[in-house]
């Protein structure tokens, strides 16, 4: 059997027993608190990953790109939540093909984006769910009040081409769920009922049983988990299971070690220091190139040497797995998955 | 004939006129100078485009990443310079399988990195390249004195597995090259002879011929160019080949508007703001999730409005395209090619 130490680097890997942990402990929490569990795949977009999802109780996925989804439908996933505003006649054909072989359903936040969609699914004959999105602290898209969301509501209500489900934000948050209570509230007295409020992010998942209303919740993260969680205090380091191997190429100074991962391995995300190294926990990578990491190991009681392997957990594993067309699966340090990241790259 | 309107986004397009001007200035300058010119084909990764630059007379490519060379080989590409530190028993294994098809010249910037590469390629009957990289102001790899580089020239030189080519540094500039020189005379005093003596980098690539000893340049980005370099006055808008078509899919308030493209479609490289929007160069974009990129508009004299096109020229070409699978080549508005990035996640 293949290990750790017969990879080429650098590889993106991941620990099974703590990924597996992490999706179970998720799961638990939902069906603990009868909330119902929506991972959002941008974060590994590996069909075989959202099918383990599913199979621990997930009640469906979401994807942040239609081409995603193409990908997830494509592998057989039937239920597919697509939280973004689908604009362009070219999307509106590839969301109604899509709509003929998955159940769909998708955000809108105005009129503008609505109609159009309504228009073309309806000459199809297509139906496609919609939730309508509110704005949150990310200050992103959302409807920003409640008056204005229970009116987009009606109008999605009123057409074939749409279903309205109900509500979504990111992240579901103590500041963003008073929104979302005043638009229930003006739903039903409208008359209209929200079988769906759908709520996201990792960091506030296991919050999630303190926001009244929510049906779901769609985290991504939490299946790898990465550093910039673990210094916020969302999870321990011990709960990442994402990790890039990597080789330390050049040793130029005593100070200064070189590593053959650089922003096209890790991306830049989120900036520096980037990440943690689990050897040398004092090495600092302070700069990236494209292809080289620049480490200063100054604080390291011991420097590494070329040709030395070391474990890095990135900063953040949607970005860092976004650069990877490979994800192997490690148990006990040896080889027992390899998937390619078939929705990589999915960009429309 | 298909046009720039009929693509779907955000879809990453070159226009091949402007490419074109770019790709004949740089080989007609280093043509005047009797410069060669090796361009780095990590900024398009793709065959057709380093065929395109070979047929203009490149004396050959450069390639960070063993993983971009085997594409490129697979491609027909016969000479291929990696200036990088290849470590590790798979990467020896696979420069070996390269090196029998395909003319390979490596970097080295120490006995710790030649050492092995030369036991295993004499082992295997098979000799590669190796230019010595020096240091440069990057801080990054490189030998960082003139007698050290010419110590591990002569290890080099006299290994069966590896030929003694000459020196490398990245970028040529006015801070690099005294080291160069130095080293090109601690070179003739060990009587080793560098018949290849390799700069790099777009910025500097117009002042190479002020850089005595230079027998070749690699600059990558000139294909394309891109916003930072407008900004530091290294190219004209002009000489912007690459954008991103995007689409506006959310105009929440006034002063906010919400393209298809963020993190995920430009990289986070360079910061923020990001590039430049053609049809609203006033417009900032002052922040990028995964897929959605976040404009104030507060200074346009007109908003864009939910459904409507922008053109962005991102700020780092070489990030952006490696985001991307496909590229599109447009001429006066008409689609003329689309190209498959196939070097595109080659991190090994």
């Amino acid at each position: 059997m293949k290990t750790i130490d017969d990879l080429d680097t650098p590889a993106l890997a991941v620990d099974l027993d703590v990924m597996e942990a992490n999706l179970a402990r998720m799961q638990n929490y939902c069906n603990a608190h009868g909330l119902g569990l929506r991972p959002h795949i941008k974060t590994h977009k590996i069909p075989a990953l959202a099918h383990q999802q599913l199979a621990l109780g997930a009640r469906g996925i979401a994807c942040q790109k239609l081409g995603e989804a193409e990908v997830m439908a494509d592998a057989g996933i039937a239920d597919i939540l697509i939280p973004y505003n689908l604009v362009g006649q070219r999307k509106l054909e590839r969301l109604a093909a899509l709509a003929r072989r998955a159940h769909v359903t998708v955000a809108a936040d105005s009129a503008d984006a609505a109609r159009p969609m309504e228009a073309y699914l309806a000459e199809q004959g297509v139906t496609v769910g919609v939730v309508v999105e509110l704005t949150s602290e990310l200050n992103r898209c959302g409807v920003t009040d409640a008056r204005a969301a229970a009116a987009l509501a009606h109008e999605i209500a009123a057409g074939r081409g749409l279903r309205f489900r109900g509500v979504m934000v990111y992240p579901s948050s103590a500041k963003s769920m008073p929104l979302v209570a005043e638009t229930l509230t003006a739903l039903k007295a409208e008359g209209l009922d929200a079988e769906i409020v759908s709520g996201g992010s990792t960091p506030t998942a296991y919050q999630s049983h303190e926001f009244p209303g929510l049906t779901e919740i769609r985290p991504g993260t939490y299946i790898f988990n990465d550093w910039s969680y673990v210094r916020q205090g969302v999870c321990a380091i011990e709960q990442c299971a994402l990790t890039v191997i990597v080789t330390v190429v050049s040793t130029p100074t005593p100070e200064r070690v070189i590593i053959d991962g650089g922003s096209k391995t890790f991306s830049s995300d989120m900036g520096y220091p980037m990440g943690r190294i689990l050897e040398y926990p004092e090495a600092v990578i302070y700069k990236m190139s494209e292809e080289h990491g620049h480490l200063d190991v100054s604080q390291c009681p011991r420097a590494p040497k070329v040709g030395q392997r070391l474990t890095v957990i990135p900063n953040h594993a949607c970005g860092t797995v976004n650069m990877h067309n490979t994800l192997i699966g490690l148990r006990g340090g040896n080889v027992e998955a390899r998937w390619e990241i078939a929705a990589r790259g999915r960009v429309q």
